[in-house]
């Protein structure tokens, strides 16, 4: 059974959100990070067992410079923790649902991660993210 | 430091979407049950500590008819569990966030909720619930 391990939402203004998330919300801020290969400025809040991830572009080729132009500031992806990525993705496949190019690759802390077509799962862009200590054990 | 209760998603066919997200996902349906009073019908996945809501329209005049006319099926909002709604709202209110009109009303299990307006939390609809387990303790 999947648990979240991260919900990602995107913002223009990491610092300000930085700021209403711990402060308005009670959030910790455990992590901000540059991943400048991908354009971006991110935050991960510790939420439980869980985390609040705030993306920000960091130029304007981000990966997520599209979905702010189109969207605006909102839930961006789900991520869910799965103990076998291609156990997960085979189940994915056979009820029909569309796998991402790129699936397998390392996410931020390491895990292999995949995307699924928003459209396979209702409008949501769902990240599997396998969790490498199941894994690994 | 609040952790995630659940995220709801709008679907347009909750017994097509529950089959997507049992077989294709791997969750275990814990309840669908039928909100009259909102024209809603909703399931409740387990994931972890936290659960994913999927929320049709049971009638035309549902509380999220406006919202899959205009956005079309995906994430609605995201709870996070508090212990004590009271003080979070406070906290919420002295950072300038903007709280709904109905906060403290009975959510669906039973714990008072409130939601911020998505104005305030970058885009997000931001659900507080109370968890009573704490709250009473």
């Amino acid at each position: 059974m999947p648990d979240i391990d991260h919900i990602g939402i995107c913002v223009h203004d990491l610092d300000a959100a930085l700021c209403a998330w711990r402060d308005g919300l009670g959030f910790r801020v455990a992590d901000v990070c540059d991943l400048a290969d991908r354009g971006l400025r991110v935050a991960f809040l510790d939420a439980g067992s869980s985390r609040v991830e705030l993306l920000a572009s960091s130029g304007p080729d981000s990966e997520i410079a599209g979905f702010l132009a189109r969207r605006g500031e909102g839930m961006h992806h789900v991520a869910f923790r799965v103990a076998d990525l291609d156990v997960a993705l085979a189940a994915a496949r056979s009820a029909g649902m569309m796998v991402l190019p790129g699936a397998g690759r390392p996410g931020a802390h390491g895990g292999r991660v995949a995307f699924l077509h928003p459209k396979s799962a209702n409008g949501v862009l769902v990240e599997l993210v396998e969790d490498h200590q199941a894994a690994a054990g």
